[in-house]
C-alpha cells in the first residue's frame, strides 16, 4: 500500500507563478478544506489521506454491520404484544409471547402499580443476570412460583429494567438513571450499569455532585465516584458552604473523611517533585 | 472547528536551505508517514488532518459500544447447556435452559441425524422470523405439538441455524453457506441471508460461477446472482466449453437464455451512444 506514486501535478503552473511573492513560505491547497495552507501548517500527502479515508470508509461499513446484528439480535419486548394493536384479524386471542414468568413491583406501599406483573421470559432473564440465572435455574421459589418479587422500585424503573434486557435501550432521565442502576447492580447486569454510569457522568455538575458521590459510593458506581470526587475536590474553596456537605458530614462522615483523604493525597502527588528534593 | 489556527513553524530553516535546489516543486513533510512529498503530492492542511484523525477516533469508540451491544444481546444458544459440565454441583439436573419447542431436522432417508431433536425457544424463534412467528403464534400443529420438523436439511445445518437465530453468528464454508442461505429463505431471516450472501460472494469463482448462478436463481439470492451473472458475462468466450454449461442447458435452458439476455442488454448499453447517432 505504501511506496510514493508521484502522481502528475494537476495545479497549473499558473497557479504557482500568482504565490510567487511567498515562495519561501511554500504553500500547497487541502484536498479536504480546500484552503491554501504553508510548510508548517503541512498535514499528510495525499496518499496517507487516501489512506485514511479508506479506513474511515471500512470503519463506517464495520459500524452498519455492528448496528444490522445489533437490530437482529435485538429481543422482541414482551411489552410489545400487550402495546400493540393486533396486525391481524386471524389472531383473535392476543399473542402471549410464550413469557413463562412475571416480575412484581413489590413496594412496601401497596399502591395500584405495584399490582401490574412485567411478564417476561425465563431464558432472557438467564442470558442477561447471573443472578436471575442462579435463581431461576436452582429451583429456588422464584422458579416454582414464577414469579420474581423486586422490593423498593417502581412499576416504571422494573418496566424500563426488564426491557433493557430484551433491547439493550432505555430512555433515561436522572432519575431513571439512579433507580436503573441500582437494579443493574443488583442483578449483576453490568451493560446497564455502564449505560447508567455513562449518562450521570454526563449530567454531573456542582449541584448533584455531592449527591452522586455519595449515591456512587452506596452502589459501587466506580466511573460515577471517580468523576464526582475529581468535581469536588476542584472546587474545595466552595465545598464546605453546601447544605448537602452539611447533610453527609452528619448522616455518613466516612464519606467525608474520603473527599478530604482525596484531595490530600491529590495535593502530595502535585508537590511529590519538590517534596522529595527536600529529602536527603 | 474551522479557520485556520496558524501554528508556528515546528521545521528550522537550515531545514528548508538543504530543498533550496527545488524551490520551485515545494516541498513539505507528510505528518503521518514522515516522507516528504511536493505540490502535486498534497494531502490535507494540519488541522483537517487532525479533524480526520479524532472522527476516526469517535467512529472506533462507536464500534466498541456496538461490540459491548451486541455481546450483551447475543442469547445464551440452548446447546451451550448440553454441550458444557456442569459448572455446580449443586444443579444436578442437567438445566433445561427453559426451551419450549424441538425442532427435527426430517430427511427423507430416515439416518440417527434425524432423530436428534435441536431445542429452542418459541420466544426466540418468533423473534428472528416471521415464519415461525406466524407458525407459533396462531396455534398450528407446530405450537401444539411443540415439534417444528424441516425437511431436506441435514442436523448440523438445521443446528447451525437455530445456533445464529441465538447469537448472529455462524461458521462457514462453502456448503454450510449454502445450506444456511436455503433456511434462510425459507424461514424469511433477513441477516443470515445477507451473511451466507457475503460469503458466497466471496468465495465466487469462475470454476463455481455457473453452480452459484443456478443456485442463487432457485433461492432468490440477489446478490449472488448478480454477482455471478457479472463474472460469467466477464467470460462468454470461454461459457459453451464448460461442462455445468451444458448441464444447465439439459436441465434448466430458461437460465442460459438470461445468460444470453444479460450479454446482449450489455452489448448494447456499451454500444447505445454510437447506435443513437445512426438514428434520424
Amino acid at each position: 500500500m505504501r511506496g510514493h506514486r508521484r502522481q502528475r501535478c494537476e495545479l497549473s503552473q499558473t497557479d504557482s507563478g500568482s504565490d510567487s511573492e511567498e515562495s519561501d513560505t511554500e504553500t500547497m491547497r487541502c484536498i479536504s478544506c480546500k484552503e491554501v495552507y504553508g510548510r508548517c501548517d503541512a498535514g499528510t500527502c495525499k496518499e496517507c489521506y487516501e489512506e485514511a479515508s479508506e479506513t474511515e470508509d471500512e470503519l463506517k461499513r464495520e459500524i452498519e454491520d455492528l448496528k444490522a446484528k445489533v437490530a437482529f439480535l435485538r429481543f422482541c419486548s414482551p411489552f410489545d404484544h400487550h402495546v400493540s394493536p393486533p396486525s391481524s384479524a386471524i389472531r383473535s386471542p392476543p399473542a402471549p409471547g410464550f413469557t413463562d414468568v412475571v416480575l412484581v413491583a413489590a413496594s412496601d406501599a401497596a399502591s395500584i402499580d405495584s399490582l401490574l406483573p412485567v411478564p417476561a421470559h425465563k431464558a432472557v432473564l438467564v442470558s442477561r443476570s447471573p443472578v436471575f440465572k442462579a435463581m431461576l435455574e436452582n429451583e429456588m421459589e422464584e422458579s416454582r412460583s414464577g414469579t420474581i418479587k423486586i422490593t423498593d422500585v417502581s412499576y416504571d424503573a422494573l418496566r424500563a429494567f426488564v426491557n433493557y434486557l430484551y433491547t439493550a435501550e432505555a430512555c433515561l432521565d436522572e432519575q431513571m438513571a439512579y433507580d436503573l442502576l441500582v437494579l443493574a447492580e443488583k442483578y449483576q447486569v453490568k451493560h446497564l450499569k455502564a449505560h447508567c454510569e455513562k449518562f450521570l457522568v454526563s449530567k454531573l455538575n456542582w449541584d448533584n455532585s455531592i449527591m452522586s458521590y455519595a449515591f456512587a459510593h452506596q452502589h459501587n458506581a466506580k466511573h460515577v465516584l471517580e468523576a464526582s470526587l475529581s468535581l469536588i475536590t476542584d472546587n474545595m474553596d466552595k465545598l464546605t458552604k453546601k447544605e448537602e456537605y452539611m447533610e453527609l458530614v452528619e448522616k455518613d462522615p466516612r464519606l467525608v473523611v474520603e473527599i478530604y483523604e482525596a484531595y490530600l493525597s491529590r495535593q502530595v502527588n502535585t508537590a511529590a517533585p519538590k517534596d522529595s528534593s527536600t529529602k536527603p
